[in-house]
């Protein structure tokens, strides 16, 4: 066979150091069995004290199991001095700009490599305009959280700006972050008083 | 003047470990002044390999200037290898549950302390429902993010178990993140490819 008539299959079944054929295994095991994609995910806190508190992230369920990280991930949370805490940690609302930019990234990796585009850079910055007005009481027009958030990408790849931008547009619409930030998700708060 | 005749006003300014003179200093600052209540927050990010990526938090707009918190926060986001990764952090969308937790026990404290409730422990649960099927993309009435999310708090301190309810009820009433998941928040995404 010369190269040209070769099947289009990759040889390298990584890439950007996406094991291609397990997301693919991953995705055929839910398709034929689909309560194996019911999860569910969980953090643990802990007040530490005025505004710090502790976060801990370790169990999970998933495709019909008790699971656990393979480590404990610990957390600090807290105010800076300006907000009235101490700054043992980031503010609970920066958390959820990380989130957004962690959930977007890896799902643009994930697509690019089932698209065989090879990835060297991928950078982003997520801002949050938020006016303190609300969540300080005064000013009933003003919302608590959020009015606006922008996320910023750089991208570099072996792959046209077309396509590259595709990739985040892609991500976009399948990321789970997004869609609890863009779309509400009903919570549930539950109060024991021992 | 005896202590029953002293006008009530609270010897010990810092409780919960929260400075409340502090707290109505902001409170008035940003009354008479409401620009200094816009503030906009930052995360940063770089993907590493495959869905590993490392966010920075750092520098925020606040009060009218930039500024930096004490330190610079780095968190490693992941998805563990049931989902294809290798486990380096939380998935992003436990970063969110985190951040609704912080949020919530940091207003509780908050509001204890004006409220002159003092308290010695709060500890929460928060879980988030996800089916997968939406994320990878096999049913398309199942949307990509949680369905439902439950926050189970243990409160203890010295007021009735009613009062410390209502803590957590006034707390999800001026929650930034709740309000971020319960009630949309815009997102813009804009891509860069040099």
């Amino acid at each position: 066979m010369t190269p040209t008539d070769m099947p289009d299959i990759d040889v390298d079944p990584i890439r950007n150091g996406m094991d291609t054929a397990a997301l693919f295994a991953t995705i055929d095991a839910v398709r034929h069995a689909p309560e194996a994609g019911h999860f569910q995910f969980r953090a643990h806190n802990e007040w530490v004290r005025g505004t710090h508190n502790r976060g801990t992230i370790a169990d999970f369920f998933g495709v019909g199991e008790e699971r656990t990280h393979e480590r404990t991930f610990v957390f600090n949370a807290d105010h800076p001095a300006i907000l009235v805490g101490q700054d043992n940690g980031p503010t609970p609302v920066e958390f959820v700009l990380h989130a957004l930019a962690a959930c977007l990234t890896a799902g643009l990796a994930n697509i690019a490599a089932a698209r065989r585009i090879k990835l060297t850079e991928v950078r982003s910055t997520v801002t949050g305009d938020i006016d303190l007005n609300g969540i300080l009481g005064l000013d009933p027009d003003v919302r608590n959280g959020y009015s606006q958030i922008t996320v910023r990408f750089t991208i570099k790849g072996d792959a046209r700006p077309e396509k590259l931008r595709e990739l985040v547009e892609q991500s976009r619409t399948r990321s789970a972050v997004y869609d609890v930030i863009t779309n509400r998700v009903p919570v549930v708060v539950e109060v024991d008083t021992p």
